[in-house]
């Protein structure tokens, strides 16, 4: 017999949801339930004895759920749960994945459009009380946005561009898979071919051995003088270093990182005094925005609903 | 027999169109032709012999050209040339209405998304090295956006929050015309109506009369507590002191401005200082993004191609 812990954050109307998608079955809700206060996931009566867990339950405490049989984590990343021995054996894990692609892609894009409109510039103009016009400003219509990684969030970001006339042109390990919202899905292996012509740079990729400094100071030398990077993937897939040399010496129009190395970012690292880099403290996702917890919800209740029918769960992770 | 004196910033290719449009008539163009440059239109040999003037020729000088016929402005408005006594008795003014739609659209846009995602708070904390998570964002999907002033920057505006999901009314004078990217039209006179459920409240609107304050301290207190209010139109639709009291009261999410009344703004005005304000200096239109200049040439193309065959002009002004 199941018991299930839910730790998401859920309405009064998901939490219902939850009830009847397991009549019958103990499911144990955190009262408040919010990403942002620590919490102990043993503190509520029986939980130790769950056999599901919904939600990120800190790492440390899963030692003592030994029944546990299955982690939907809230979070599109699970690598804290991949270390052996945090998970007991056999336990099926999966992520949110598909959750942030909003959220994410529409921060993205929010910078995409600023830098192009060169409102940072204007920000730090009206700080000083400056009406001074800045010139040309750019715009994606009929423009060559390449993307690094054609997953959840490059998509979701794909399909915004598109809608504002440009032209995407993906890159991923598996080109050979057409893709909703890109006009060319090319292999990662060709990105020294596709920088140049590129007015847009976006990654969205993991870090992985094959991510690290993938746009490292000879990649950004094939980009075009006066292109514009955005990294709302994971920091070590970008030189930081050599970026920040890159915006100092007056290449490219600009960039947007929501992701650093390390992070949070050193106070004297030479990245924040870049004129034309607009920097955000890895918020492009989490639970910022509310749609992002419904869609974490609504991807939690399915896979509840596949694992209680005995079928194969979504975002199987190991 | 015409003459006309060219003073568009044309491509070559835009040149040769405007001469293959006009064989055998004398066609008179700038040697190199910007619109921020100073220049004297009469001082081009035989200018002042023109009966047709494409470009915004300065007014003061028109009482030299006695054998106009038709003056086609590079601007949306045209003001300065209704006054009496600037043009010859019948002489025909057309505007370059319809080209700064995606220009200004786009800058109003990205304004909106840079509110919705915090980012000229994390502009400011870039500045101050500050790595600091400001909590939760926006986003426009199914939310509703209000539009004052339907025409070519609002019906662009439309377009663009359409895409990203949102619900569009727009007010106007004429609500009976179906328009596209509205989902729905409705009149003017019903703002107070429409304003309390408008996540986004976007005016457009010319200066005139009826549109002077027309977003007035009683209507800002209509609007959600939380609502971001844009203006990409004229400074004096807006109460700009009514805004900077409402927004350093804690209403309102934020607001953009690349209006204001006066313009420049004067130094010692409340609004520069105001957190969730975004200011820019009258700099969404104008000739900034290429593509507008060629919207203006390509709508003074056809009007000329009209005129020459003796059908009416679009965007006639008087």
């Amino acid at each position: 017999m199941d018991t299930i812990l839910n730790l998401l954050p859920v309405t009064y109307a998901e939490r219902a949801a939850f009830q009847a998608a397991a009549p019958g079955v103990r499911q144990i809700f955190l009262p408040i339930p919010t990403m942002a206060t620590p919490f102990d996931p043993r503190s509520p009566e029986g939980a130790t004895q769950a056999t599901v867990i919904l939600g990120n339950a800190p790492p440390r405490f899963l030692p003592d759920f030994p029944s546990l049989r299955w982690l939907q984590t809230w979070s599109a990343g699970v690598d804290p749960y991949l270390v052996p021995g945090v998970l007991p054996e056999g336990a099926m894990l999966t992520s949110a994945v598909g959750a942030y692609g909003p959220a994410v892609s529409e921060h993205l894009f929010a910078c995409l459009l600023s830098l192009m409109k060169r409102l940072p510039a204007y920000r730090d103009q009206q700080r000083a009380h400056l009406w001074q016009d800045l010139g040309p400003v750019r715009t994606l219509r009929d423009t060559t946005v390449l993307l690094l990684g054609t997953g959840d969030l490059g998509s979701h970001f794909a399909a915004l561009c598109k809608a504002m006339g440009a032209h995407t042109v993906g890159l991923n390990r598996h080109p050979d898979r057409p893709l909703d919202h890109f006009d060319e899905v090319r292999s990662i292996t060709e990105l020294d071919f596709w920088l140049p012509g590129a007015a847009v740079v976006v990654l969205t990729l993991p870090a992985t051995a094959e991510t690290y400094h993938i746009l490292d100071k000879g990649r950004m030398a094939l980009m075009k003088a006066d292109a514009i990077l955005l990294n709302g993937g994971r920091g070590p897939a970008v030189d930081n270093l050599a970026l920040a040399e890159c915006l100092r010496s007056g290449r490219l129009w600009g960039a947007a990182l929501d992701v650093t190395e390390p992070e949070p970012l050193p106070a004297d690292h030479p990245l924040w005094d870049c004129e034309n880099l607009l920097l955000t403290p890895h918020t492009a996702g989490g639970f910022r925005l509310d749609l992002t917890v419904r869609r974490v919800c609504a991807i939690a209740l399915d896979n509840l609903k596949r694992y209680l029918a005995g079928e194969p769960l979504r975002n199987r992770m190991n």
